[in-house]
């Protein structure tokens, strides 16, 4: 017997076994798996009433929150093709995105009216903008609210419409660095076959209370949506990351699992609030989205008492591809053992991941040298929305290629050098700006930092870092330099240190090297005022 | 990308990341993962130098041993179909399977040469035998053993031939209880999303060492083979079920996961030598094959300090189709708990499992109301080989239905009331054999039973038990007809109960009641000698 693969039978399963769990915990607002789906159902006949067929694009620009979870299934289950927009993009973006998508419909929060409102007519393709949250008070929004809207419609279940595992269930809009965003699709039986990787490497069980800290748009917040509602566990919206909120979340709510990049765990380990929240309900902590110091493991595990693993992959992977699962034979300790919990780790059954050299060819198993991240799997998407040329460039030969650097050791473990528009290349010698980043992030008096490559007349590139001391230290540019100089070879010391206040960050407060890079490039790698 | 799923994936991963972990432990030998899958590379040239293509059937008789394991891996890369057959069927039995299956190629173990020898002239399909263990002296087996055979072909990676998911891997013949045996049909997809299902249900990991007690044949050891594979485990053989043995190799191996049938727990119970050795790795037995007795669930965790999960399937559903996975808002303890682990429990992620009524409507979920169990999942087989009629009459809408009868609590667990060939219908009503012989489990002096149906004058049916006391007790009909009297409804009191010195069991140890009812049959309801 063959069944249609598609994320929705998870939540078929969990309103069936544990209608009376708590499903979605939103501010003051808590849905058990029932009330869950019978919402979720309202939904799907509302967008039908509004013209939603199968393969129709629905957008939404919403913060974490119950309603932007109830589209994961209640647009999808329709057979339309459901499209989360990054709420940190610009007007523009969103222009072109949903333009380019060819949306439908737009449900937003309010919050995002007055960006929509800048381009609103310029999207003609776009038939309604539907308000989630307060009055619809302006002549372009739907004039009934999501709330009322919802409560017209039938809570039973609305039949499902999806025939096809390998039809589109979700597209994420990548940022790109050079070129205009790309539409990844991803199809139910993506989505499917990756919430059970994410099970088996995260061993998420129905005990699970997931604070949703990453936001579900950056591929539904690393596939966490479905992997919880796959073991019928309880998701915990979180609309800003804010430590004391978290902290908060963690001791009410029970949290057993929590994602965060780099940024994130700098934050929250700053807090001083940690010691007065209980937290030890926390069993598993799993970072990703940029490369993590050991020494932030440490903290970590230090910190709250439980598990850190770390994770690899892109939107294109649903997303994750690699994680950083221990093997019984190492018996590592100690450092050993934080250096191995921060590597970008091991593939997931059912994910193939190679790194090859320009020729296609493993490159050797040493630890050292370095190649590109290729991938064979189910959890790779099906190509880039209506840019065949774009998905040919990546999906080659039966392989997608990442365009991230990595090397792998003798044990198999990849780690992350850098992103190919990353690396540095000093004369001739590559240069990874991430063994810098951590280098300097081991400093005591290092908050956070960013290394990017400058112009340089002698070497054409040289490596910059970009230093946010911690509070009340005293850290100088020499005195860094110095540092490195004891722990990095020569040529990959910084050229030059500067000190910020803060750095730019994306939409899971991953530090934005490409504004940094075109900050000081325009420059010619001199310093310009912050915040431009 | 749609990459074909298949097991094979399992292994490849494996081998890649664990090269060096023990893989298999067969007596005093054991197999790195980097040397099996050698071994299994071997084998797969040497087929095809035998003439084996994609779709030949390539069939197998042997105990539970390495080689056995091997051709999981090294019949199906090369496109093949593995059958497995049950070492406990009868020469005739052979000759209809290996006819019918239009095998061309059989493998087997020494010990089973006379069987084969029986029937050797009636199988003209069969081009060869060839001799797994020992030497081949006979005229009609291949003159090269299998471990020369092997070892003359490259261990370089052999090409793998799936291209489709949906293509058959293994083929498994059920003992049919009237008519011949049927051939199941498994396919790759469905044999690899039953292994992520086992996986998650069972809480596998690379860490697990699992000991095959149940032979492979059937339905390769209750998909143990592939769990353990996809998660990197180390397989420990077990070629005949000796409770001392059973206890060397836990303490020898480490074991920390297998499975049983109750019989097999009954008779690992009874050993006096548990005390004697260390049974600390053992994380979880699982119980499956027949109805468990709460009782059984709560001696087998004090016996041994570790959990006990029940599940249930069939040969039709690659087998696991449910287990006895806890809730964690029930909380229950003591007898509540073993009674909810004795369940045969909720379906798993991916299945859809339901009991229902003669028109196809769900039954009430109260624990009470009695109907089929039918499901719907990608671990339902393809079909019956060559049986598109057999096929018909078991897959109807879309629902594979099981001929099993249970009931559903409000909880949504199943419980299996019996077989709908083992419910014995007694003036009108229905009486479940399962809930008499748990009855009769519960006392103490009582090691085994089995309740059937005889013809019955006045009632048409009634129940007779037969039951094996244990060592040293003194039991007497009239005292256990007495003692259920006391703890069930009057009509489901046995008529008759019979005391065995040994009960007939099948190639899992399971108990033959279809034997014990044409026994009893025959002779109207009266005893024969024992041993016919």
């Amino acid at each position: 017997m063959n069944v249609p693969l598609t994320p929705l039978m998870f939540l078929r399963r969990s309103v069936k076994l544990h209608p009376d769990k708590t499903a979605v915990v939103c501010g003051d607002r808590r849905f058990s798996y029932r009330q869950f789906s019978r919402r979720i159902h309202r939904l799907s006949r509302l967008l039908v009433s509004l013209g939603v067929k199968p393969g129709t694009v629905v957008a939404y620009l919403s913060r974490n929150g119950h309603r932007l979870l109830e589209a994961y299934y209640g647009v999808v289950q329709t057979g339309a093709i459901f499209l989360p927009l990054n709420v940190r993009l610009t007007a523009e973006d969103f222009r072109y995105i949903l333009n380019h998508s060819e949306a439908r419909l737009l449900l937003l929060e309010e919050e995002f009216l007055p960006l929509i409102g800048e381009v609103r007519g310029e999207l003609p393709r776009l038939d309604r903008v539907l308000l989630l949250d307060g009055e619809p008070r302006l002549s372009w929004i739907h004039p009934i609210g999501y709330e009322q809207a919802i409560q017209e419609r039938s809570p039973d279940p609305f039949p499902e419409a999806i025939q096809e595992e390998d039809s589109v269930a979700e597209l994420f809009y990548t940022s790109g660095t050079t070129a205009r965003p790309k539409g990844v699709m991803l199809t139910h039986r993506n989505l499917y076959l990756h919430a059970l990787s994410v099970v088996f490497a995260l061993h998420n069980r129905e005990t699970d209370v997931q604070l949703h800290t990453i936001p579900l748009f950056h591929a539904n917040g690393w596939g966490a949506t479905h992997s919880i509602t796959c073991v019928g566990g309880t998701h915990v919206m979180l609309r800003h990351f804010r430590p004391r909120t978290v902290l908060e979340l963690i001791r009410n709510e029970g949290v057993t699992t929590l994602n965060l990049v780099p940024t994130m765990a700098t934050l929250l380990l700053n807090s001083q609030a940690i010691p007065n929240y209980r937290h030890d309900s926390l069993r598993l902590i799993h970072l990703g989205g940029s490369s993590v110091p050991p020494e932030m493991v440490r903290q970590l595990e230090a910190a709250f008492g439980c598990e850190c693993s770390c994770g690899y992959g892109l939107t294109e992977t649903s997303p994750v591809l690699t994680v950083s699962l221990p093997k019984s034979h190492l018996r590592e300790d100690g450092e050993a053992r934080f250096r191995r919990a921060a590597m970008t780790g091991l593939e997931l059954p059912g994910s193939e991941v190679r790194v090859i050299d320009r020729h296609g060819r493993d490159v050797a198993a040493d630890g050292r040298t370095v190649g590109e991240i290729v991938a064979r799997s189910n959890v790779v998407m099906k190509g880039y929305w209506k840019q065949p040329e774009e998905t040919a460039r990546v999906l080659k030969q039966g392989w997608f290629h990442t365009g991230d650097l990595a090397t792998v050791d003798s044990e198999g473990y990849l780690m992350i050098v850098d992103r190919k528009k990353d690396i540095i290349v000093r004369g001739g010698e590559n240069v990874s700006s991430i063994e810098i980043e951590k280098t300097l992030f081991a400093h005591p008096d290092v908050l956070e930092c960013a290394v990017i490559a400058v112009p340089d007349p002698k070497w054409g590139e040289s490596p910059k870092a970009l230093v946010v001391p911690r509070e009340g230290t005293e850290l100088s540019e020499q005195a860094l330099k110095q540092y490195c100089r004891q722990k990095l070879a020569a040529y990959k010391v910084p050229s030059s240190v500067e000190l910020l206040t803060s750095l730019p960050k994306g939409g899971t407060g991953k530090i934005q090297k490409k504004a940094l890079r075109e900050r000081y490039l325009r420059n010619n790698g001199k310093g310009v005022p912050q915040g431009r």
